[in-house]
């Protein structure tokens, strides 16, 4: 049984696509995810000041869609290993309680006692983080999986994971474990 | 410089004469505080399930009193050391914010990036943890330093800090931080 530091903000939550959709709802523009690709996840926008206020607009966390295959691994990984969701919402203190009811109804199996909202991510410890962000993991000591992202997709000397599926061919490599999951992670 | 995680309940915040305030308030009884040394915190009262629904009241945490010395030391602890403010919030979702907040008034030196809301404590890791709970204390890997409450008031085997002085004199020990410290831990 591995420690597992699970990002929320694109990692369980599209927070890409949600940006887009309501990127889309205020100015008409549709934004395509291409031109994201290797640039700050705000900035990239047309009118990213627009994009920030989202960030501290009530209701944009609690509304965020699921990202696909998250709930069906991060299930399985609960059962052969200690997972923590951890989250540096502080920035953001309105979505405290937003992220937590957005646990609560999309991943349900996930205890109070596994919930971390925090600034800095350097304090918590574990064997395995998995995160968009250099910054979360280049303090951490374990093994650190980036999960992709527009924004990080032209990084290079990280061990990249794209989807969930390869979380679980990491995570979940005993043949038990493998026979007991039937993933199907293309949707939720 | 140390890393030091320094918890809030019974440590920053004086949830017992709070306790004892709210109770008062209510019911016209005032709780003498040698009767809840040695006892879980809650049952203590004789009327426990109203004291329990404190917990899940609106404004409790946001109004709870400072404990003497507390932000004198910790404005110091934060020159010198790095502090983490690690709360066990998680299982009371609607104190999250009101401790944010509370946080903001009572000790505005702590940034965000140093506020850290849980459930279990065991995920978070530094060279000396305050805390007035054993299940926190004991799951930690530096050095735990047990915050006297009336509950914790009876256990022996711990290394004791009675008083924010007490952390002062321990983590404040350098003669130039000594000599920058003019400390009346008596009064906030």
């Amino acid at each position: 049984m591995k420690r597992i530091i699970v990002d929320m903000d694109h990692v369980m939550a599209d927070i890409t696509t949600h940006y887009i959709t309501w990127y889309k709802e205020r100015t008409g523009v549709l934004v395509d995810r291409k031109t994201l690709i290797g640039k700050n996840e705000v900035a990239a926008f047309p009118d990213s000041e627009m994009v920030r206020n989202f960030l501290y607009t009530p209701g944009f966390f609690r509304t965020a869609p699921v990202i696909a295959g998250s709930q069906k691994v991060i299930k399985e990984l609960n059962r052969y290993h200690e997972v923590f969701i951890v989250s540096a919402a502080m920035e953001f203190p309105q979505s405290l309680f937003e992220k937590y009811e957005w646990l609560q109804e999309h991943f349900p199996f996930i205890a109070w006692e596994q919930i971390v909202f925090c600034g800095d991510k350097k304090v918590v410890h574990g064997d395995y983080m998995i995160d968009d962000h250099l910054k979360n993991l280049d303090t951490f000591e374990g093994n650190k999986l980036l999960f992709t992202s527009p924004h990080n997709q032209l990084i290079t000397g990280y061990t990249r994971i794209d989807n969930w599926q390869q979380v679980a061919d990491i995570l979940l490599t005993d043949k038990a474990i493998k026979k007991a999951v039937t993933l199907d992670v293309s949707q939720n």
